[in-house]
């Protein structure tokens, strides 16, 4: 068996913690991430300080295969993430040529200003991800993906690196219907049945609707046989319940 | 001066991390701690695995005033958030009287299981946290809010423990529009302006519509007098760059 591939997020941004902005990348990380069957373990958001960027960066890229960050890679005073990531390595930041060219595609040299040069400010030893819709690119050091904050932005950098990133197992799930049939009810039962299926992850969801909650319970795993074995045992679980509730 | 109130979010629960649920609840509480004065400096969100979530409870309860967690405290064998909360403080954890008295609300006592149960369980030396909606409380222990993850819950949890809170100043922002104007033509002077508004923070905001870049720029800051001077020159800073643009 081999070592999963596992990932970090680090969101940097004032604006997320403000609640101004609601970030909408972690979901759409999360839901690549299990696609291609990377485990995404741990998520962190960050105000605009270096001292809190370098140190979560340092925390999140060791014991992960890969960590993304997304946020404060632009041209204004508050977009600090690319020095704040040279500092977590602990390598030099000057503008690079190649981010340089990507900008002049969009720019006029005379409008290559001082702070839009900002963007091509890239760590060194760092490779560069295209950005198709605004060119200023994003980069990859060591383990580390930098990306933008803007989610349109975010997703075609995620798209442009997904090639390049070693994937897993894909972890598939199920998701059985319980309906008003309350957690409380099959518990129990739930407890003793995820015992006797180890290799599979059960979960119970509850939600809530205009009518009282609807839950679900999702099973989750790499073994297709395993998998469907614990959903069969859910789903007549479920079954039993629900005659048993309406008997 | 007094020393802001600081807080910290802990978002505990697999379904976030696969992607499955997309969290609502930091939001919510972001803009909480907003409206109230209290300075939301950190967000992570970690699996349901008791060593992980003990360990994000040390982290976060030292050095922020609040910890709020969310998720976790349903009635099934992957709710593990009170025992792990119990064990971070090194408190024992038992079927709590109040707590109990709580779920009758809702259950008949002969529907009360083992699994039900579970939901009363309450590390020792906490106040419990009503739940209107469903009855099973969340709780406090020190610094420690555990609430549910559920969004309409977690809500109401906020909303009962909302008064008993610390406040601190609030937070005042202003919003120039700053429209098709592009960061990299405002950035350098933005940047200088900053330097002369040392008490105000000043953050520049990039989304995309389907007609390109829609910037903002933000001002916030505590005193209403040095906020009002900052959004006065940044308005005067778009205005010139604006008529600058289209002369």
């Amino acid at each position: 068996m081999t070592a999963p591939i596992t990932a970090a997020i680090l969101v940097i941004g004032d604006e997320i913690l403000s609640g101004r902005t609601k970030d909408r990348n972690i979901g759409t990380i999360a839901d690549y991430c299990t696609a291609v069957g990377i485990d995404l373990r741990e998520v962190r958001i960050v105000p605009d300080e270096q001292d809190r960027i370098v140190a979560a960066v340092n925390a999140l890229r060791t014991g992960h295969t890969y960590l993304f960050t997304t946020g404060g890679i632009g041209p204004t005073h508050d977009d600090i993430t690319a020095d704040s990531v040279a500092a977590a390595f602990g390598v030099s930041i000057d503008v690079d040529p190649r981010a340089k060219a990507m900008l002049l595609e969009r720019h006029k040299p005379e409008d290559l200003n001082e702070a839009r040069l900002r963007m091509a400010r890239i760590p060194a030893g760092a490779d560069l991800i295209a950005n198709p819709v605004s060119k200023a690119p994003g980069f990859r050091l060591g383990n580390v993906f930098v990306m933008a904050g803007v989610p349109t932005i975010m997703q075609a950098m995620l798209d442009a690196i997904g090639p390049t990133l070693e994937t897993g197992v894909r972890v598939v799930s199920h998701t059985i219907e319980a309906g008003n049939l309350p957690e409380g009810t099959y518990a129990g039962d739930l407890s003793e049945l995820a015992k006797t299926h180890p290799g599979v992850s059960i979960g119970s969801y509850p939600s809530m609707t205009q009518t009282g909650f609807a839950n679900r319970i999702v099973v989750r795993g790499k073994d297709a046989q395993a998998l469907d074995a614990a959903r069969v045992d859910v789903e007549a679980l479920v079954r039993r319940l629900r005659d048993g509730a309406t008997a």
